[in-house]
């Protein structure tokens, strides 16, 4: 058995949701060492998240920032944390709904996907400059 | 320290809630072998998810069906990608707000769940056909 | 490689989100033996849950509860589940919506968690009691 963890960086993204499965795995070439484990993927903010979602056509990225911003509107009255704009507290929640992590089977040295399954940065923030990243592959 | 990995499959079901522990445990002996650690189940699929819930009352599960319907309704002007029907784009926004993998702890050799907690399979499409989950057991 | 396991008790608090960072690490401090890892947070619960946001400011909190209040409201016609009362239902959709377990890499025997980055504990019922969280820590 074997832990191995790696930081890495996303740069500066627009508001939005993108597809990362290959920027991680590229960086992260260490884990072809594991047989059959789990790969823990961590966002160190709190206002922006990662799922699993389709990895293939480019409208239900689209759809999901659509859907996030009226299931947590921006300017709702009972908002008090709103110091740094509109998008601030919404992001927060966004984040809190999606979650900080993603745990992905590792089997044979790759990540165990679903054929159609990617993974997603989301960014919640208008201008949240470059994200760190936290991966940790635990197994044997 | 052991990993377990297995993959199994769950019968196409209609939209809907249902609770799978029984069926998860039965169909993995092997975990008997960890002593301490935990179980990770992922579903390789973007429109179901996972979550845990209450395993008593199924009328739980109901609330849960039409609850997920009012929070991510159909038909929404807004969005695109909506080829595949109108239950596709909410199918994936569900399976994100719910997530597509959980994970319990395992204390000698059975899952450590609180007295109420059960897992649920959450099928969001209303045909969505047979669901493969892929187990992972990591622990000594 | 090593697992340590802990259940841990949380005193009763009333509805409402709570920063309980450091009553988690104060009762692990076995987690200074693993050196790579990753610790996992599990409630035993299906009406309270857990989640990582921002650590500084109690409007986030707040705001939090409110949110969640609307996205997720009390006496909706379609509940079915409403024997213990209006908070029931509620509590267990926000129990799902947030998730029951939270897993935080460990890097030098500490929780590697971003800047501004805390754990939750999300009380949904008016009167929930006290909640048992166990925790797990994979690592070497």
């Amino acid at each position: 058995m074997t832990c191995l963890q790696k930081e890495i960086c996303i740069n500066s993204k627009p508001r939005g949701f993108y597809l990362i499965t290959h920027e991680v795995v590229s960086n992260f070439p260490e884990m072809s060492q594991i047989n059959k484990g789990v790969l823990q993927i961590f966002i160190k903010h709190t206002s922006a998240s990662l799922t699993i979602n389709e990895n293939a056509d480019s409208t239900v990225r689209e759809d999901f920032e659509a859907h996030f911003n009226e299931m947590v509107q921006e300017g709702q009255p009972y908002y008090r944390h709103t110091i740094e704009g509109p998008d601030d507290i919404p992001a927060h929640l966004k984040s809190s709904i999606l979650g900080s992590s993603i745990q992905i089977p590792i089997t044979n040295g790759s990540l165990n996907l679903g054929t159609w399954q990617g993974i997603y940065l989301c960014e919640h923030r208008n201008n949240g400059g470059s994200r760190t990243l936290f991966l940790t592959a635990l197994g044997e």
